[in-house]
């Protein structure tokens, strides 16, 4: 439970926010149905105050059982999870917890969509790149904790931030996924 | 936001707990990937105690603004809403939001699979009714608040509780969506 603080403290940074922008921008103009999932908590004790709404005064972080978006998108289930990193040359599996890396396989083995955005947030780059490298990383080789930066670049794929939608990975899961 | 207690207070009824064994049977055998979406919540603060977890002591139960099911089954993406009422002849709109109804014409325009499981607490029978039945009652008429049972019982399906996976409503989809 220890990452949870962060991922809390996360809430606010910008891949998120954009993010979420840019699912609003499409679920308005029905191009896809895509939410993010609220952030799992335990709740222990509630007071229920007269004339006013409830109160949760005591709860606590839960670990994450799957990524933290998905929807669907021309016909096919999608699913992904979003990661800022602060490092410039690899991509840590830090806060990735194993079960959430077997929710990846499952999607992909029921024919689902499933990637991760990886932003690099001191060079400002996002990438979408796909769950099969990432498995392939987290579960097929034991030397490192990481990815390296160079392989997101080479067989990820860049995204452009615009004003409106601000990350339009749908563009690019056009070109991935459906070509 | 009247009706979040309420929902909280639902949190242990059986259906809900039904349908979470259910998908953890599918998860487990590789049969699909549904998942419930957490309660959402809007956290106000949050005290970080030296050597144990952080501890919510105030946050707020907001409105869900989706379903509280979704994942893939055989390559299609599923959505539904679980409710429970005690009501003996209807089932009523009660505490349905309009978005969550906006939400599942959206799944459906989209291609997906979305649907309700509606357990009539009372007489202990649950039925799968599809989302489209459920619209029309929302939206194309103005005389009541409510969907008359018989009509669930003649456009629905009813599920058999069993002991694993408890209501295996799978089994209903296959025939209803995939035939
Ligand atoms: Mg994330
Ligand atoms: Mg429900």
């Amino acid at each position: 439970v220890t990452d949870t603080p962060a991922r809390f403290a996360n809430r606010g940074m910008s891949l998120e926010q954009d993010i979420n922008e840019t699912n609003k921008h499409y679920n308005a103009t029905g191009k896809a149905v895509i939410h993010k999932k609220p952030t799992p908590v335990q709740i222990v004790n509630v007071d229920y105050p007269k004339r006013s709404a409830a109160k949760i005064t005591e709860a606590y972080f839960k670990q994450p059982s799957t990524t933290d978006y998905n929807g669907i998108y021309r016909g096919k289930y999608i699913d992904f999870e979003a990661k800022e990193t602060k490092n410039k040359t690899s991509f840590p599996f830090g806060n990735i917890h194993p079960h959430q890396v077997d929710h990846m396989k499952q999607v992909l083995h029921h024919g689902g969509v499933s990637f991760f955005i990886i932003r690099f947030s001191i060079v400002d780059e996002t990438y979408l790149y796909d769950a099969s490298h990432f498995i392939w990383w987290y579960t097929e080789q034991t030397q490192r904790k990481s990815i390296p930066k160079q392989h997101i670049e080479e067989n990820g794929h860049r995204l452009a931030i615009k004003y409106a939608p601000r990350v339009d990975f749908l563009d690019i899961v056009d070109h991935v996924y459906y070509s």
